[in-house]
């Protein structure tokens, strides 16, 4: 890859725009548009004021930063035009640059082009996306471990012993008339296994990190009028004042997601659930109940009544399954004595194995924050151990899951004493799913695939 | 002003995010966040990569540029902290300079402290703004042009040998008893001539500044179904196509801006005019009237025919203003004979003292751009001489004015003989006037209604 490439790295409507060019000859094809200063005589990691001129004609006072190669973040020379945030002036300077051969450049370019020039690995580079995405602490949290190198650093040291495995088999094959081993086949059976367990806990991690990264699906289901939408509206309307003096949040776009403690969580709409004779609308009744086998967590609300059994026997009937983490809410504590209501809370959560049961009131606004705190507790517990890496990416848990197949096979072959050369096959397979993860291994197609989701400029 | 302060400064959903900090301490309080490297012992002027921390917990891998006082924009110690594009991960950058007591910058207030810390004059600092929002070449021209300077140099050299006069002047007032006279008369009075010439032609220039600056006014008028709307359309849709590679142009809010040949252009919504007995469409119509009065340019379209006095006859009924720029669109030529359609346009040009007739189809397209460039003709031919300056803001033409009515008060002072400390106050008026454009006589409210104009973080 020679070329030059430009594009607009900072969104519109701001005071000031950063244009960010890289490639072999963006030092010098800049020096020609600026007339302050020789930009090919100053040194790396400088700034440098002056203007940009088309011939004799400014067109804008500049800091241009100078970052030569390979100390920039595409290892290649690169330059960073700060100008003034109109889109005019922008566009102009980049269509000066286009005049002299640059080129705009593909989404995440700058970043494939930090991969391939070895600055970062395939999983870093994806985690820079994740981390522009981030709106929660809990999503730039785990961006941010991805992108310090995360768990293929783990992995590395693994997929290089398994390496030196495979040649030894492979050594094997070529003395294959003569009956040798090379290979220990108790140290590969239990090098594989400790592959395995790092695997599945990295497996076992993707429940929580995708829940982190596309927000905990909950669903709130429950009889109508028992007071949804009443809840619904006190989360949103609260989060809204709370989201408010972040600028520039999108979340308008995607109602029902609410941010608790740094957790994203997405409500699920659900139609009430109630039995009907009615087939129109015992498919809605049936659309609920397949989003309550999607969701994370089940809120179940019901209306408070001394009767704690009665509420039980409705919450049965609803057969939400057991691992599902589920609270129930007694609303309507406004129009019932208090003290009872921590009585029925107190039955109703230990006839259900200690449940967590919440008397509320969405209408008074009362005890919602032992909502949030319940919910988020929920989460926080399943995290695993603290320093344990998390997976949140759907290519890497893909790869994950068909490097596992092939280690079963593996063990499996060496179980059954199968011959080497099909063993050797099996590892070359695991090997090559590991290798994906890190970029060790990849097709044009996959980086394609995977830049072509970033924004353009990074 | 000695407080630090701080701001994002760039706009939203980008890939990069720059914030902005400026005050004596930002250098020192930024190398409490950042572990690589100590800031303090860096040049001016140079780039840093690191990250940020929040205690041992890392917030974002950043590149820092370090301006030393007064080699800065501000003239003052500053930082930019070059983050991810994420609202989070700013956000959490913000919150952290916050907490040591950093304050987020009021809009325009870097700019405001470059003017207070004599880096740019008062109307080089509002010109930093005019760029920012500028959107077509001509008004990017001007700004800049402003920005380098513009009129205040001029306006400079004659205040300066003004307020020469002025302490002469008062000096005579010291000595009044004595009847002496130190300002020569004759020369003070071709000063004041020379200073009220150069203001009557920034003036002058106003009427074409401010139409760059707000877009020219057009009025399309002409009877119901002559086909205004399809024309307005057709200019409309051609600007969408060009707009559309500029990213992030706003002016969809504002449907009927067009652009054309750099220049853009205000067409104004009016309602078909004609004679009516109802009285609520009177109104209506006195309502297109008074908006063929703002418009600085009035398109009459009618649908062509043979008898052109017809047309002529139509077109005067209007009672339009003789000094209004005029054109006439005859319509609907796809229905006419093309070589009669020539003829017509000659014949009522010439009747119309050589005002430009025009025959188009809206509906098919033809001769639009015939119009474009009568419409950019128009705007051009009133464009002052290629170096002469152009007053394109309010503020600034009020200034003018009331320095030219104190002037005008010195002349005729100086005419009547009147004493020479009436003749001193109105020179200090004008003095003041004059000082208020560039920014040398200023009061805290101008300041705030200038600044509090400009986006945050410039």
């Amino acid at each position: 890859m020679t070329d030059n490439i430009i594009a607009l790295a900072t969104g519109s409507s701001g005071a000031i725009g950063v244009i960010r060019l890289s490639g072999p000859d963006v030092i010098a094809i800049c020096n020609e548009y600026f007339k302050e200063k020789n930009l090919l005589e100053q040194k790396s990691h400088t700034i440098h004021f002056g203007h940009i001129y088309d011939g004799n004609k400014m067109i804008d006072e500049v800091l241009i930063s100078i970052f030569i190669a390979p100390n920039s973040y595409t290892k290649e020379n690169s330059i960073e035009i700060s100008c003034h945030g109109s889109d005019f002036i922008q566009q102009k300077v980049i269509n000066l640059f286009i005049a002299k051969g640059l080129r705009i450049a593909n989404p995440g370019e700058f970043t494939m082009r930090a991969f391939l020039n070895g600055r970062m690995d395939l999983s870093q580079a994806e985690a820079v996306a994740d981390l522009i995405a981030s709106s929660t602490k809990s999503q730039h949290e785990i961006a941010l471990n991805q992108m310090r190198g995360g768990f293929t650093s783990i992995l590395k040291t693994l997929r290089d012993q398994l390496i030196e495995f495979a040649s030894l088999i492979e050594l094997e094959n070529d003395f294959s008339e003569e009956d040798v081993e090379f290979a220990n086949r108790k140290k590969l059976t239990e090098l594989v296994n400790k592959i395995l367990e790092q695997i599945q806990t990295l497996l076992d991690s993707f429940r929580y990190g995708n829940a982190i990264k596309e927000g905990v699906p909950v669903a709130i289901v429950g009889k109508p009028n028992v007071g949804k939408s009443t809840l619904l509206n006190v989360l949103l309307n609260e989060e809204k004042a709370i989201v408010s003096d972040i600028p520039g949040t999108t979340r308008d776009v995607i109602e029902d997601t609410i941010q608790i403690d740094g957790l994203l969580f997405r409500f699920i709409d659900t139609a009430g659930i109630r039995d009907t004779q009615d087939h129109i609308e015992s498919i809605g009744v049936q659309k609920s109940k397949d989003q309550i086998l999607s969701a994370k967590i089940v809120v179940y609300m019901d209306e408070i009544e001394e009767d704690f059994e009665a509420i039980e026997t409705r919450y049965k009937e609803l057969g939400i399954r057991d691992e599902k983490d589920s609270i129930i809410l007694l609303n309507k504590i406004d129009s019932f004595h208090e003290c009872h209501a921590y009585d029925v809370e107190e039955a109703l959560s230990t006839k259900l194995n200690r449940m967590p049961v919440l008397a509320i009131s969405a209408k008074e606004k009362l005890h919602i924050d032992r909502l949030k705190k319940t919910l988020v507790k929920l989460i926080k517990d399943e995290h695993p151990s603290e320093n344990a890496f998390i997976v949140s990416n759907l290519r890497h848990t893909e790869a994950l899951e068909k490097a596992k197949e092939s280690l079963q096979s593996v063990l499996n072959g060496l179980e059954q004493n199968i011959s080497s050369d099909l063993v050797a096959i099996d590892i070359r397979h695991a090997l090559h799913h590991l290798g994906s993860i890190s970029g060790e291994i990849t097709t044009e197609d996959l980086l394609g695939s995977i830049f072509g989701r970033f924004c353009i400029g990074k």
